[in-house]
């Protein structure tokens, strides 16, 4: 136990003097950056999106999900390097907005966590961010076609959903989003959106709350299913822009949104608290 | 014990005299509003029939299921506001046509029960309705390309499927169905019809009984899934009018019922009977 | 106990009055016609083949299978109108070819079963017949593209598919085969050939022996699930009449047959013996 | 216990006579062609692909994947025919690269482990092969539409996936591969790709280790199914080959690979050591 607590201290001391050489973290921050993660009901439910987000297939394999530090706004908390479905609260690591991780084990963390740092740090609005290869989203993404809300569930993607192509301004890559350079361009593309999607790869989703980072993620997988189908019929009609915005606010409401989350919770196999 | 009394007493008192103000109830129903909901038969198989729809993806986290108050015409039943896959017996609550709560514990009913209400008064013929999502609908309700019966089983949903939308006479909305009013202008659209769309939203289902309620919306989607399929590969043939009754008579005798209502209780979990 | 010997005596004699009047049946018979199905290999593959045709959702609540009785190439076996997925040995009873049922019970018969009738009687190769409403089937059905053998696999379900429409014959109807009239419409457009589509319903399926209609139903709606995609994005090359010949005999040859009948048994939790 | 060690000492003779007539065993090998397959993890990880690729529906009924014997180059292991499904460490047998089995109980072999032999005699830098018949490239392989990777997690497929036609120098066969010419001739299709379709039939996958085969042969599913879709609504953009080569060293990286293959083994309920 004691060399543990060595470990800790001199993790503390060591990010307590890199944190400081580069500025960013004010003095209580300190003793914050070695503290482990509380058993608090944000995190467990973060841990329960991981799940959700598995069991509808909005990730597979890959994809993440994360929060914004409730402790500290220039902070998120993640999971290590693991596939959302086995994701359990002590894979929970907190990282620095840069991508610094935090973990006093040291674990791999995700490749492409910097989405979801250049995402807090465009958007102050955003505290929940899922990245996720849903595979209805990517006939979309590679056709340039627009994926538009069409149902009333759907509404809480938003009106637009820009495609950001990494190869616009970084050429040949092996796709993945592994700076903060990168993530800043996604950044910059998803603007005051909720979703875009990006080309070859998947989407990344960006809300105010978890439950609504997770609601949403769900919603633009099942939009894309529904419009496939609907171009091979049709022309589909999109809802108004002001369907969307009334439609949007009921949806995210705590009547429909708790239904949702209570019903999906049920279907993964967790606590919907 | 003696608190919950007075509460159902008080309850009570507030909704007769209501109701009174309204003139639509008569003497004896005041005695009915408090009484619990007895384990009998229909009501047991409206939560087999929530669950049914659930496990069979006609409804998903939204969508509910209703049947006509078999004491009080004027009365239907539905569950408070909860996903159907997890409605049980308690979740059961009595409500006027025009949509007024009669639980005693004055929990929240969904948002949209309006749809059964105006059903109910508009066809003495019908005794059980569904409202859902499912997606294979949505491509025809965003597209306007008309569902129409190709198979068998699918007589059910009779000859006719017309499309509603909100935006024709209540224009940019949230897109529920929240009042009496926007109930009744769907119901008109759904006239004599088993089955209705809702443009961006839905299908409602409206039948004599319950059972046949959810084998109709079963195979509305079904139907729906086989045209979908069928419209990328050539012109689908429809049944005639004449083979849809014959058909729907057919289905919807007690040998094909009860062998597919037995078929989905099993699927679902539930007892059949 | 007795009584129950005496109801068999009557329906004994009653049957065998029948028969002979029919002048169908030679004196052995008569002793068999009230003997109960023994639980011999054939009747557990029958039980298992419902069970795996409902789990490969071949069937639903609606479709069957039968077998030639193997005491008496003029009867066959099948179950009591029930689903497949709910079938058990029990379940079984003996009919007439022209569908007269030979149940001491007098259990309901399902109402198609002059479909399996009408093809054992015009081909004496067939002793296994399989009735469905698989829905990949059904866009060929109501659209008069041609289904044809795409994959090695599928092999098994013939060079030709016809497709038999009740109206061509009988005008408006139910949909349904009811009498052994349609039934032997049917059989003479099914002809030599293994499967045959039912306009707006299903299809049949007609075999040497059972294992190979339940893999040859299986492969027919395989098969169609892959033309549906291939025509979406080209033109499908079908195989040649002779590939489907030599594939089909490997196909049906034990060692491919056996392994399948294994797989198929196993995801279904039924005994493979 | 000495019966069966005369029996394996007799077929260790057989098998050393004939391999010595065949001038393709270096003495050393005589022994080991009557070592028995020992549990070590190289073969676990074989019977835990076979499960992976059942559960992924990458295989059915039919499909084997093998590893080269990582005692003998000139050797490889896989199932006695069976369903992936269904194999077990005691299932699997070594066979010399032409086909000849060295299992000392003559249990009947895959008839299409050829093609596994002709991959490992035409690449020395394979060392696991994948042959499948995934429903989703069937379209391409029957339409000659061209299959490419379209999305990041398939740039593991590799840039070029030929298109082999049996017909091409065999003519009218059974379809299936039975024989080392037939096997060359689809190896040198193959050439240096990853992945080959065969018409009417399905695929073959080749790479330098067991877990890259199967992430490989679970992400050529995905992209077909992603790029049926595409199709449907526009005209899909490729990853460029650079784009291909940068992404398929990331995802085959074991921060990648390790990831997947605990997911996958997690999802079939297999040990992922």
């Amino acid at each position: 136990m004691s060399s543990s607590v060595g470990v800790a201290r001199r993790e503390f001391v060591r990010t307590a003097l890199g944190a400081l050489a580069a500025g960013a973290v004010a003095p209580r921050a300190f003793a914050q950056s070695a503290a482990p993660l509380t058993e608090r009901i944000e995190f467990k439910r973060l841990v329960a999106a991981n799940r959700i987000l598995a069991h509808e297939e909005v990730v597979d394999a890959f994809g993440h999900v994360s929060l914004r530090d409730p402790d500290n706004p220039k902070r998120y908390v993640m999971a290590r390097s693991r596939s959302p479905e086995l994701v359990e609260f002590a894979d929970l690591i907190r990282f620095e907005q840069d991508g610094r991780s935090l973990d006093p084990g040291n674990r791999t963390p995700y490749g492409e966590r910097m989405i979801h740092g250049a995402v807090y740090e465009a958007r102050s609005d955003v505290n929940a961010v899922v990245h996720n290869h849903a595979y209805a989203l990517l006939p979309f993404s590679v056709t340039g076609r627009t994926l538009e809300p069409l149902i009333h569930v759907a509404s809480v993607i938003g009106s637009r959903i820009p495609l950001w192509d990494i190869a616009s301004r970084f050429h040949e890559t092996d796709m993945l989003v592994r700076s903060m350079e990168q993530g800043r361009d996604l950044a910059a593309t998803l603007g005051r959106n909720t979703c875009a999607l990006m080309r070859g790869h998947g989407a990344v989703v960006a809300t105010a709350t978890l439950k609504q980072a997770v609601i949403a993620a769900i919603y633009l997988k099942v939009n894309a299913e529904v419009q496939l189908q609907a171009m091979a019929i049709g022309t589909p009609r999109r809802l108004s822009d002001a369907e969307v915005e009334q439609s949007r606010e009921t949806q995210f409401s705590p009547l429909a949104l708790d239904r949702a989350w209570e019903y999906f919770c049920a279907r993964a196999g967790v606590d919907p608290s």
